[in-house]
């Protein structure tokens, strides 16, 4: 067995076979073995969880299929307000964005925060001038324009309505949990929100517990409806029914997302990874975009419930 | 024994006796009543918990003394910008804004975004613009100008330094917890941030689980160095070692305040109450601004460790 593992996840929600084609099938699965591929490579060389996950998501918000970075839904503006998160549970330190717009990769500019400001969580325009002190890269409206997502924005604009990713209930957010080889853990979140959103709504991806934590215990990476996962906190629920209870990292999922989400009716799921490196997909939606390469070094991509 | 009770706090830090002027001390004490006093006597007249935490917390966001509402801090941009809770242990929901500029009252558009948004969080302009939408009070920068905050501003004013509140540290939060006749906790907590404050920084009050908490098995408002209390989760942290590890409401703030943020360097402290109304006022500071009024129908107002 290796000493090393990695998880990630696309977002969850109502994704059966039946509502995507061959080809897109195929364009998801190897999107996610890319950004899989993309941490796992750090990691075999000996490179920390913290580098891998932020690799595997910067992987998928340059992806255009997934609601993150480049692929970012619109909001009731018409414009693209993504959020971010980062946590290294080696020292327990924490970065994260909210609202940001134009930053190519929040992920990066979350990962900054953490190591080049005294503060966990910026937003809006303050973290946007925050990322431009530091140089990082900006991209014009073009690049985050995309065919399929203004025709999602366009069947809702003028309505209150807001949309969860697609047109069916379908939560887009990404992001990757690993250990390394020396013991670290790392979490990292990204996500464009919801289609349609309006007066700066924040959801879980940001908030350290909610949608993203990690210790040297395990790392939890959440995607779902996020209202749910921030009125549970949700990630690190988990943490504690480990560290406080005794569970196992399986138990400790299951129990957060089949009864404690599930029961409030918090749709969607999560990728955790714990110090033995085992790994857990878990998710109540009819699909999770996801994949793993456990500490066998067997890799896996997935799309719906087996 | 009533089955009713209430704490709330006024900020916590470098709070010694030498600091303050017999007068000064008398004004904080008896605005701390005067919260107490507005709270209490909803719960008295069978009101709700959510109710008495939410007039308490008005009461403290109305005094120019403390750092909310009225009496906020001055940001980097001579502006202010505040950042508010609530959380209601009956159905476990929660509402929350940060980074709103002009809204008299940070604690009731919370409250709103709660009671009237599908959301738990807004942020910035979207946030001001849904308090708009509801009518809600707005008030001009005279309202919020403060000859003591201009010159605590002005002091690090150009300069990358923020300040915890006061020029010595001192963290500005308020907040209140309460148990209500029916059973019911609930938790709020405002705040003006840090002084000089930059790119849109977010502190834990506005985040769940971080300085706000409410099931009904226990009610929480944190006031300190949020970047601490958001990597420790510090108020759903007390309702985990609670429900997961039978410790007592006493003996959980202990542990989260004395032990794992003393632990990290995280000074501050926090108010909570648990369903059989045992209050507890927790501070690993020199002072905290504080007062109950417990299941005996005792009351206690203090400033100072005793």
């Amino acid at each position: 067995m290796n000493k090393y593992s990695i998880a990630i996840h696309g977002g969850a929600g109502t994704i059966r076979r039946e509502t995507l084609t061959p080809e897109q099938e195929k364009s998801y699965l190897s999107a996610l073995e890319e950004a899989l591929d993309a941490g796992y490579k750090i990691l075999e060389k000996n490179g920390t969880a913290l580098d891998a996950v932020e690799a595997a998501v910067v992987s998928l918000e340059n992806c255009p299929l997934f609601n993150a970075g480049k692929g970012s839904v619109f909001t009731a503006d018409g414009k693209h307000e993504m959020d971010a998160a980062v946590m290294d549970g080696r020292h327990m330190t924490a970065g994260a964005v909210a609202g940001v717009a134009g930053v190519r990769n929040p992920i990066v500019l979350a990962r900054a925060v953490m190591e080049n400001s005294e503060h966990v969580l910026l937003s809006g325009k303050g973290a946007e001038e925050f990322a431009r002190t530091l140089n990082l890269p900006f991209e014009s409206e073009d690049y985050f324009y995309n065919a399929y997502r203004y025709e999602q924005w366009q069947q809702v604009k003028g309505e209150a309505t807001t949309l969860l990713d697609h047109s069916e209930k379908k939560f887009g957010t990404v992001g990757a949990v690993a250990l390394d080889q020396s013991g670290n853990l790392a979490a990292a979140t990204s996500t464009g929100g919801m289609t349609n959103k309006r007066y700066g709504r924040i959801g879980d991806t940001p908030l350290i517990g909610c949608g993203t934590w990690a210790d040297n215990r395990c790392a939890i990476s959440c995607t779902g409806h996020g209202e749910y996962f921030i009125r549970a906190v949700a990630a690190y629920d988990i943490a504690c029914l480990m560290k406080y209870k005794g569970c196992t990292l399986a138990e400790a999922c299951r129990i957060v997302v089949q009864e404690t989400l599930k029961q409030s009716g918090g749709e969607g799921g999560l990728v955790a990874v714990d110090q033995a490196g085992n790994v857990v997909l878990e998710f109540n939606s009819e699909g999770m975009y996801r994949g793993s390469i456990d500490a066998g070094g067997k890799k896996n991509v997935a799309i719906y419930r087996q």
